[in-house]
């Protein structure tokens, strides 16, 4: 089945796959909302709807929380095609600050600005827009060929805003059912508006919470000070030996399971020409602060890092009282990579603070979750694959990146279902994720499609 | 004029003396509390009274905030006795939280408790109990002899305890007249129930408010984190090397102008035989954590401090969130000695930090007051009358003592009436001074009495 007359229909009907999109956009599915419940059942009814409208085989399955909707499309005779699991989350953000909108963030349109056009409303890049790019070009294949050249399922969350609570049972619910052969999930950005990209290392991330304790209450500084241990000075002493004089994290065999970043990796992330500077200059920073040694893009996705998050202590309201405090603490986290095991970590952490205490200060831990890091294996074929697709599509070559945050749901296709999920994305730096006016380019929707019509090629020509 | 007498009288009056306290402690002045503003000036107009009767010449002196009360008793002939100047303050703190007092604050009582009689209610010790052993010994001697043994100006204030915005206007407006040979200030407590003293060290404060400034907003630490400036660890580091390890402040030339304890002074100290595991037993310590070499007593009398009293930055609620914060903030105080500098020492704090900061980050400050050490030269002859007057009431010897904080007023009455006063109390650690169920021991307000009158009979004899 030719390429050629799909990236055509996809062209020429694009506006009624916007028209569609913006359908979507116009039911506030925000999850996290008890308010916009009605809603997230609404968008998942739409969601089913319009998959049986390309011929799948869809329904909405209720949760303890907002229901998922699983549809397949699975035509006899295609038993040795591969079978394709897509994901994507149909619940978006909340809108406040709502006097920050230019306009009512459940009434999109298609904007025309200096930068081209873009579709503006809540959703619209995170995640309706981009699940749609994979639905319309599935649609796209069935109007020209009949048929997709594979088998697909398609897999939509209602709770990814709100911490995918009903998510691991479904899925080991249902796992034989989101069993395939190879997942992708649309949920990420293009490198730059040049270069697309696949995700192909997350940061793992770990939480603790440090509380020391001195004295057993809030003492004056005149009666108490010289005398008295004060646990903020512990605390900053504890805080402050975190990172020796070259920003390395100094928490014993921290970097047990850090791996070397493979060659052809560095080689395709010093191609891409990373503008440290700029990305600096967004939010007023000129330098590198990282470990010695590495470059801007080794510091964001590769190597792990020790990030102080809060800290408080003793008197912090206006003015001045000299307190004495009795207890201070401090939220920090760990991103991981690699093999690096964040349990283990997590005693070294915590045994290096004890050893650090002096006499009469305590130390209490909270935990605030732990996951490892995720590399794909990227010498899969199908990597390889969806990369040439996307390069096909767009200006520039394809780049495997790393993302220096966690998607959990990447964790999981691996944990549950033993596949690496191929991440690609056309969201962009400037999308206003999560935030007023969010965006989405016309140029990422189309492109996006079309994209993913080249990607269902040649993931079935393997 | 005998003092036998004097004192037979003070022990046969004892009654009518606390009737007459809990008269004054009946009137609500709480001077913090606009709500309380003809209470003050009630409690104003009973001092002015009550120093009539004993023959003064009294008046309320109005101020912008509440009234000050002056007295005077200098009869004709009296040209060459001294002229003591007694200071004390009728007004006293909120008495929030109310539920925790056992008895309404303002009707106050004499109970019989396990330790002895105690007068309760708000200001029994803190400072109108205080105020009335004076007023009660000068009306002794009235009373036995006709006639007090020297010349006395009464200097009662009413916004102590709101921070004394009229004190230093009214002592430069009302300079001649209270003016004195002596300044006596009874706001103090005894070392300890055998042993009475006199403050004649008080240490100085500086308090600094540093906020360390890094990217232009809190940033998503898996986007940024390892890449960008932390601030709070940057502060953290600041913070951690303001001590070097063994107790020792690195301001640089921090240490200038801090005396050598007087011997006389070292070995009074370390004959109160102070006990600092009591001491710090009562707020769950165990260890001295101050600058290794020194006493407890030094610690916390004559040595300076650096303390950390409030830090925050970054998330501080419940939970976690993973952010990179934009500013951290610290409020630290020093407490000061001898000819310590505080602009100098403010100078060298915030040239320290400037050159400990990375590239990307600024430092800005914020001051909250700075007042030098205070020391009295306890070699002027009536310090030494005052001791053995003490010394005579109680059963151990009284002792010279420092004050880990600050008594403004005692820095007023050096700096604009020029002469080191008198720091004399009869408080106890119990005394619950600011707190619920303020109590002013029986014994402290009898003996405190009788203190009074052989001080003066002392001090009138050089």
């Amino acid at each position: 089945m030719p390429l050629a007359p799909v990236l055509a229909r996809i062209d020429a009907d694009l506006d009624l796959s916007i028209n569609r999109l913006l359908e979507l956009l116009r039911i506030p599915s925000i999850s996290t909302d008890p308010t916009y419940k009605d809603d997230c059942q609404k968008a998942a009814d739409w969601l089913v709807k319009d998959l049986n409208s390309l011929g799948a085989i869809a329904s909405k399955r209720e949760t303890p929380g907002h229901p998922m909707v699983i549809g397949q499309i699975i035509p006899p005779g295609y038993e040795k095609k591969p079978h394709i699991l897509f994901y994507g989350h149909y619940d978006v953000q909340p809108v406040d600050p709502l006097e920050l909108w230019n306009r009512d963030p459940f009434d999109p349109v298609v904007e025309v600005t200096e930068k081209g056009k873009v579709i503006r409303g809540r959703g619209s890049s995170d995640d309706k827009g981009q699940l749609m790019t994979f639905v319309e070009a599935c649609r796209a294949w069935k109007s020209v060929h009949g048929e997709l050249p594979c088998r697909i399922t398609f897999f939509f969350e209602g709770e990814e805003e709100s911490g995918s609570p009903s998510l691991i049972p479904f899925m080991k619910e249902n796992k034989d059912e989101i069993t395939a052969d190879i997942a992708l999930i649309c949920d990420t950005s293009l490198f730059d508006s040049r270069v697309p990209s696949i995700t192909t290392m997350l940061r793992g991330l770990l939480g603790e919470e440090i509380t020391i304790k001195g004295p057993d209450k809030d003492l004056h500084s005149g009666m108490y000070g010289g005398a008295s241990i004060n646990p903020v000075r512990v605390l900053a002493r504890i805080l402050a030996s975190l990172h020796d004089e070259n920003g390395r994290i100094t928490v014993p065999d921290f970097y047990n399971g850090v791996p070397k970043l493979p060659a052809n990796i560095k080689k395709q992330w010093e191609a891409l020409n990373f503008d440290h500077h700029a990305f600096l200059k967004g939010v007023d920073l000129n330098t590198l602060a990282g470990e010695r040694g590495y470059t801007a893009l080794e510091m964001l996705w590769s190597q792990p890092t020790c990030e102080i998050n809060g800290i408080q202590g003793g008197y912090t309201g206006d003015g001045f009282k000299t307190v004495l405090p009795s207890i201070a603490t401090a939220k920090i986290s760990f991103r991981l990579v690699g093999q690096q095991d964040p349990f283990e970590i997590r005693e070294n952490l915590r045994g290096m603070i004890e050893n650090m205490l002096p006499p009469d200060c305590s130390a209490s831990f909270k935990h605030h979750g732990a996951s490892g890091g995720i590399a794909m294996s990227t010498d899969a074929a199908e990597f390889e694959a969806a990369r040439k697709a996307l390069s096909d599509e767009w200006p520039d070559e394809a780049a495997f990146i790393g993302c220096g945050g966690s998607i959990p749901i990447a964790g999981l296709f691996q944990g549950i279902i033993g596949l690496d999920p191929i991440l690609i994305g056309f969201g962009k730096d400037d999308d206003q994720l999560h935030s007023p006016n969010e965006k989405y380019d016309v140029e990422s929707f189309h492109k996006g499609t079309r994209s993913w019509a080249r990607v269902l090629n040649n993931l079935s020509q393997n």
